[in-house]
């Protein structure tokens, strides 16, 4: 496999003097999935973890619901083809590929979902009883970060990790946002972890995109050190899910569902 | 149009103490392009600019290649369907589109490119004449910073400039990274604005996407905050851009094309 980063010679400037130094940079790598022989998507991303990402983005996509719809995996690494054979392919599935999702009256879906498989693939965690305190929040966090080595030299990823109240049991990092979580998605369905009592912690803003893959994933809270958006809200809302964002040593905003957490 | 930042009761966490207060949060809005009665693709931006950040994408992904080319824009806002009619497509474009770029060998593109149609559209730069002082650098950086008021409140836009040496020309936010420069390649082929002579200050981190995306708007010189990937350093090598990243107070690096940064 790539590296996840190289050396390279840059010019650093720094009060009024240039020098040339050597620095790390993240690389790329493009990985298409052939799906049953087909060319399904192209994914930019991180070059470690390809099979647990390729694995999680197909879950989250509806294409698989579990590791053993599976039949074979076959990486073309040099070439950067992951080919994935399965026993059966949802057969809603193929209609809704990028396709919005558009309920009756004006075009705009009345959970909040932007594509059709969303809509299909998101879980509700209503009622799933998992708690935390704001400290336990506060620690989370910056047990994540101690972990993300890479961002801290190069600056250039996003980390996510899968907690549970006790500390950190997977991280994953990616230049791509979502793919830091379909790699621990793929982990999961792989190793049959269950993740209703789990949280995920992540780096970067929630978007919508990232709160319907939480809700995928199937975890009942979300921790992250940026902000959310108002469209990711109404979906925690609507799904269940508690959001806090912004956290920091000793502050953090808590957006949805308060009840999980405790004082 | 919808408002691009909206008022929410949130929980503030602060010191041990939990209040009740109002918070700014971005909102996300999703509009589906049909191109000639068909639909073409969905995306979730920031609800402002958007016809700019319509065309700007069609010209980047190929599409059209001029503002001319469009026989017809119409909008159904309520809905979130951007209709346009087009006098001409470009014939490859529909072969293209989505699809990997793979040349003889091994899979791997020899320029880097990822998607097909993005070595249809990347413009090489090399050669073209346009120079910047470090101090040039820290204070057009400086000036997109001030400028980004939406993101100075929420926390959850990415902010880019057109600028040339004197200042910013535009300057446009989005919670989509690359919709930022769409909204910009947009205005600029509407109102037949010449590229070549200016400078792209981006918020967010230079990966290959950004960097083609630069490419393909016509900017020799990319600024940035954050940090570039490694293939996205290798795009702007061989398509002759400048790319100077971690730019603070008084400090950036120089990673690509130095010639144009004059001391």
């Amino acid at each position: 496999m790539r590296a996840v980063q190289v050396k390279r010679e840059i010019v650093r400037f720094r009060n009024g003097k240039a020098e040339r130094i050597e620095d790390n940079i993240v690389t790329e790598y493009t990985v298409t999935i052939k799906l049953n022989g087909q060319e399904f998507v192209t994914m930019v991303c991180s070059p470690e973890y390809i099979e647990e990402m390729v694995v999680g983005f197909l879950a989250s996509e509806g294409v698989i619901t579990n590791f053993n719809d599976i039949e074979k995996i076959w990486f073309q690494e040099k070439e950067g083809f992951f080919h994935i054979h399965t026993k059966k392919v949802n057969p809603f599935y193929s209609k809704l590929q990028g396709k919005r999702y558009i309920t009756s009256c004006c075009g705009m879906s009345r959970h909040g979902f932007v594509f059709a498989n969303d809509a299909l693939t998101a879980k509700k965690m209503n009622g799933i009883k998992l708690s935390l305190s704001a400290d336990d929040c506060y620690r989370l966090m910056e047990e994540m970060q101690k972990s993300a080595h890479l961002f801290q030299r190069t600056g250039g990823v996003h980390n996510a990790a899968l907690c549970d109240v006790n500390g950190i049991i997977i991280s994953r990092m990616d230049i791509g946002r979502h793919n830091a979580l379909d790699k621990i998605y793929g982990h999961c369905l792989k190793h049959n972890i269950s993740m209703s009592d789990k949280i995920i912690v992540f780096s970067g803003r929630i978007s919508s995109e990232i709160l319907s893959k939480v809700s995928k994933i199937g975890c009942p809270i979300v921790l992250s050190k940026s902000a959310p958006t108002e469209l990711a809200l109404s979906l925690a809302e609507e799904l269940g899910i508690t959001t806090v964002g912004f956290i920091r040593s000793e502050s953090m905003n808590v957006y949805t569902h308060i009840e999980r957490i405790i004082s």
